[in-house]
């Protein structure tokens, strides 16, 4: 599986066995990118950006406001860790991709997909957490679904959440919109959700603990639109991190990326822990972190709206012409290279 | 677990250990409802109807249409079966939902929770299969997510599908409306889905093939509204039935039910496999059958429509006032019994 585009089943003639799913399809790098493209954009229609995108934003009626709606399914292992459980983890991921779609975030569903066996009073603290967590963005939680599949079928619990909300931002929001000479802004430090996860997972124990940044990004988000902030894009960094979702936006966009690496704020203890695990900072989930793409003569007051949240959002790079190369440098004290998206799985089940 | 109202967890006391979920957690009957009760309600503030009816209906903004808004997890094994796949099920089924809010069906995500080693032809297929129950219903599948687990923590392929429609009813629809006089229509044979599924899960042959019905119903459910065809509930039979379904409505809106069993269409081969396996075929899962409650004056127009679609539809019984038991009670050629809410699981993962 080597080049920048993988076919979903390049491996089918080698191996003259049916090509099968693996992990890294779930990774949201190159492979998940093959899935979408070959597979499921031919069979629904959809427009590139439709499936690529946080969301989808409706109009329901002529006239009528603009909804948006987005799905997620989190199959995040362990349930619980450190600055979050898979019950905040659904609300805020589903609240957020909305959030990024310039919309309100108003209903959501709940699916849970229960493996037999799964304790009680760890559904109810899951769910009491989804409540907090609702309350804290406004949203309702308004219908729900629940399967159980036998022992061993599952994993403790799956979750689905889906979201409705109402598009606030006057003007459209995607990679689309992303124009030469906009400011890529970071609202905080990136690389908290995944490393808190693994570390977790590995049994690995730092001087600090590395909690996740999981958080509701609304608030953030909407503000800039109520400021009336100029936004062409809004994403959240979540699976392939910082790295892989600039590179989906500058594909897009068929723009150039350029990014300054001083300027990425990266906790010590989320650096000490890539490199002692060998990952690259930049590709680690986050649950609480977004850019936003905007006009340069709107960088200022979006980069002192976001501070108002976080005193680490920085701006951190701008786009480019970049002679119609779509992809994103990253210039650091040694010289500038390009970041790819990766073929392969970092690690699986972050979220 | 004994009684019309077992607790999610009433074994922990005799076991000292902690309470677990069981299959039965997700058959739609008794414990199901216990989750709701005791567990979803409370967290979500959701009225009563709101967790236990197809969806959700929503107002956006003041004088704004309505939408409805509905989720479900389908984990049916095997993947494919007789008259459908999960595919096919898991548009139908959502779609299904919405019309039974009264509402056009526009738009559904896809979320996909995908084992690792699942053959890529297989996705294609079920995709392929969604496609073409999508068009068949013209709803645009417009957002998806993809989550891919280790082997041996999914069962090849679950799938969750939200849908946002349009309410087009004119009054509301739903258990709270049904009325004393108001008569029971069914719209047409029952027991299909899950005696074809079962089956062949067990490798039971019969000299007919047992084929799902598994279908879509926003034609049959919308044609209603658009002839002017009051319309007090309507209800999908899936988990758990008929007699699930009946009983969960004559609990909500405080009534009796009397149906005459004579009228339920049930078709020889499913009848002659649900006394060999030892199950009640009001029980049985079906997936393109509903239950219509209107009032009497209506009952022979709405009849005379459904049966345009399927000619073995029936009015089925009428509703009491009952005296106040809540309560579904089933006229037989040697008399009068109730219908009890299954407190077990009849079989698992039938959707």
């Amino acid at each position: 599986m080597s080049g920048s585009s993988p076919s979903v089943c390049a491996d089918a003639g080698a191996h003259a066995e049916p090509a099968v799913i693996e992990l890294a399809h779930g990774s949201g790098g190159r492979l998940t990118h093959a899935l979408i493209d070959e597979i499921f954009r031919p069979a629904f229609g959809a427009a590139p950006e439709d499936l690529t995108h946080d969301g989808a934003t409706l109009a329901l009626e002529a006239g009528s406001e603009r909804l948006a709606f987005t799905t997620d399914s989190y199959v995040v292992r362990p349930l619980f860790f450190p600055g979050g459980d898979i019950g905040s983890l659904s609300i805020h991921g589903t609240v957020n991709d909305l959030a990024m779609c310039g919309a309100e975030p108003r209903y959501l569903s709940v699916g849970l997909v229960i493996e037999e066996g799964l304790r009680i009073d760890v559904l109810r603290s899951v769910i009491a957490s989804m409540r907090a967590a609702a309350s804290a963005s406004a949203v309702r939680i308004v219908t729900g679904d629940t399967k159980v599949v036998e022992r061993g079928k599952g994993d403790g619990l799956y979750v689905n959440t889906t979201g409705v909300g109402v598009v606030r931002a006057r003007s459209p929001i995607g990679p689309q919109q992303v124009q030469p000479g906009d400011a890529v802004i970071l609202s905080g430090d990136v690389g908290r959700h995944g490393m808190a996860i693994l570390a977790l997972r590995e049994g690995i124990r730092f001087e600090t603990e590395i909690v996740s940044d999981c958080a509701p990004l609304a608030a953030q988000a909407l503000g800039m639109i109520d400021a009336d902030i100029e936004i062409h894009c809004l994403r959240d960094l979540t699976r392939g991190g910082l790295a892989t979702n600039l590179i989906e936006i500058a594909e897009i966009a068929g723009a150039t990326i350029a990014l300054d690496e001083g300027a990425i704020p990266i906790s010590d203890v989320v650096r000490g822990a890539c490199e002692i695990l060998g990952l690259d900072p930049l590709y680690v989930a986050n649950e609480g972190r977004f850019a936003a793409i905007v006009p340069t003569e709107h960088a200022s007051a979006a980069l002192a709206h976001l501070r108002r949240f976080d005193s680490q959002a920085a701006i951190i790079g701008h786009v480019d012409r970049g002679a119609g190369h779509a992809r994103v440098l990253l210039r650091t004290l040694g010289g500038t290279r390009e970041l790819d998206m990766l073929n392969g799985e970092q690690f699986p089940r972050i979220c």
